[in-house]
């Protein structure tokens, strides 16, 4: 990624060849192998980037929360997946049926009482709101075990709602050997499968089988599951990088970054910190973020407004007063802390893009 | 901290009545003991909370950086120290430039060349802009060793700066024991005294040595040092309840959050992730956040949107459903990720506050 000049520090850059780039191949890879694409659009929150996964042929896209579903529904998205057990209290349940009067609207449920409030709240809205059920493959977070899918569907059904299919997030697929992201691919296509299975016994027509995040995306073969949901291909990070999931080419997103102080060869500090880089820590990454141009460097120290970098013995550092990239541990938390991102090809900035879905968490 | 009725989640609550109470005692601990209060306002980055800090007794603010001071001169907040070594690009220039003609201006620096720029920014403004040394007392983050402040205070000078003060921020006071927090304060107090003296011998009419985090705050005894510029007391955190700076009943800020699963007696899940309760790992505390009606239980996994809670065994959880407050590990994070705080009176929502200095980077 090249730094323009001048630019104002604390910022994020996207490289948008590169970003392009990703985004292509992801659908290229997808499409030809007869899954449907709906990329999670929590990892950008931006409808610049949206309109280029649309374009490139995803079917629609997913996102964490209702507000999410509003930011894109507002920018014109008209095919949502809130791929998240919502729970709609009094004010959920009058924000989701204003979006089920406006778009193709699914929504994730994992229990009898919340596809009950569901119900309830999106009766009688101009478009019917599809259910998928959320299936536990492996990572122990939300979900049902694969078999007790049906009791969610049987209560979607009573409550009205028509119940599309299952999906699923395979996140014990962030392990650091092939072998594991294979493991945890298989884990999710059986569940998802036996949960499909389930439903079907019960009359349902399944449509919808969905799975899939960036590092698992790539062990797919056609079969049961027919929906991929990759989220932070579109930019890749620090821990897609150390567990080959990308290469160093394929990192479209980083900060860039001031060099504000030297105090020893062996160290220099950056002008970001956790409130530009989130703080996420990863199990793969030594330290809080990857250096392009300092591969052999460690973001050792993270505060809010400082980086600590420390250098191994004999390698040069940056001057002070220059400024590098920083790619983040994980991307889609340093996004959701900027209020654009700054747009790059080559040396240049060509646009800025603002981060739309900002915030949008409820 | 009461939960009020029908609160959308997640949202971030203040308690008002614990918050002042916080405000205030702070405020005569430090003022009784003839120190002056200058609090970090990069905490709550809300006009409201400062305007109460101010009323309180407290001199000025302390921000992280210039879009932080922009934000509080446009409240109407006039005396501001941008407590970092600012590094003054073509931009930060121009609006150091135009802060220092609205308001009173104290700038952080640690480097001859930082300062040389920094006096090229402001030259000829309206007000002289006072800098404050930084000196490193023991945290290897920023700041100079104190026998090297005289070469920062001596450039600063040349550059046609008034050089006030010293500060430092003593990070390794956050130790566990209350001997690391005393031993934190000392090397602190030490520091500030060392770099004093070399800038008082260059004929420098230093009249501000500032110190002073929340944990090491109440170690102070009147001495060298003369301005406090503590942060998280406003809110407390599940950091410094574990730190035992604060106890359960000075917890002023929670995410509110709902149960959407319940998948085994021994844990349930909340709609809470890092993109509300941020990331920030505590090495005093097991896990991601603190449960006041759930004390034993630990947040021990946290996606972006998934909080998942485990429970000892014999302990029973909340409900479907329910909405619990959860206290995050480190305040200021989560703020940041806020547009507005719930301002909680009882069980009542009073008032919304705008963070103001949301996302204020730069």
């Amino acid at each position: 990624m090249s730094l323009p000049e001048g630019l104002a520090t604390p910022a994020l850059m996207v490289d948008v060849d590169v970003l392009d780039r990703n985004i292509r191949r992801m659908a290229e890879a997808s499409l030809s192998q007869g899954f449907a694409l709906r990329p999670h659009a929590k990892t950008h929150k931006c409808l610049q980037i949206a309109d280029r996964q649309l374009l490139a042929g995803a079917r629609g896209l997913s996102v964490a929360t209702i507000s999410e579903a509003e930011a894109f529904a507002r920018g014109g998205v008209d095919d949502l997946f809130i791929a998240f057990p919502v729970w709609p209290d009094a004010d959920k349940a009058r924000r989701l049926r204003r979006l089920a009067d406006e778009v193709a609207l699914r929504v994730g449920a994992e229990s009898v009482e919340g596809v009950q409030r569901l119900g309830d709240a999106v009766r009688g809205s101009a478009r019917p709101v599809e259910v998928l059920v959320e299936v536990d493959s492996g990572n122990h977070r939300t979900g049902v075990p694969p078999g007790s899918a049906g009791e969610v569907g049987k209560a979607a059904m009573d409550a009205g709602l028509a119940v599309a299919g299952v999906f699923t997030f395979p996140g014990h697929g962030y392990g650091h050997d092939a072998q594991a992201r294979e493991r945890a691919a298989r884990d999710e296509e059986r569940a998802l499968s036996e949960a499909a299975r389930t439903l079907r016994d019960l009359g349902l027509d399944i449509q919808v089988v969905s799975g899939g995040s960036t590092p698992t995306v790539g062990r797919w073969q056609p079969g049961p599951v027919n929906e991929l949901r990759p989220g932070v291909y579109v930019f890749n990070d620090a821990t897609q990088l150390a567990l080959g999931s990308c290469g160093a080419d394929d990192l479209a997103l980083a900060a860039a970054a001031t060099v504000i102080s030297v105090p020893a060869p062996d160290r220099f500090v950056l002008d970001v910190g956790s409130k530009v880089l989130g703080a996420d820590a990863s199990p793969w990454v030594t330290g809080h973020g990857y250096l392009p141009r300092f591969p052999q460097a460690t973001v050792g120290g993270l505060w809010e407004h400082h980086a600590v970098v420390g250098l191994p013995a004999g390698v040069e550092g940056p001057r002070l007063g220059s400024v590098v990239a920083v790619v983040p541990n994980h991307v889609c938390t340093p996004v959701n802390l900027a209020d654009e991102l700054v747009v790059v090809q080559g040396r240049e900035v060509v646009d800025r893009w603002p981060v739309a879905a900002r915030g949008a968490n409820t």
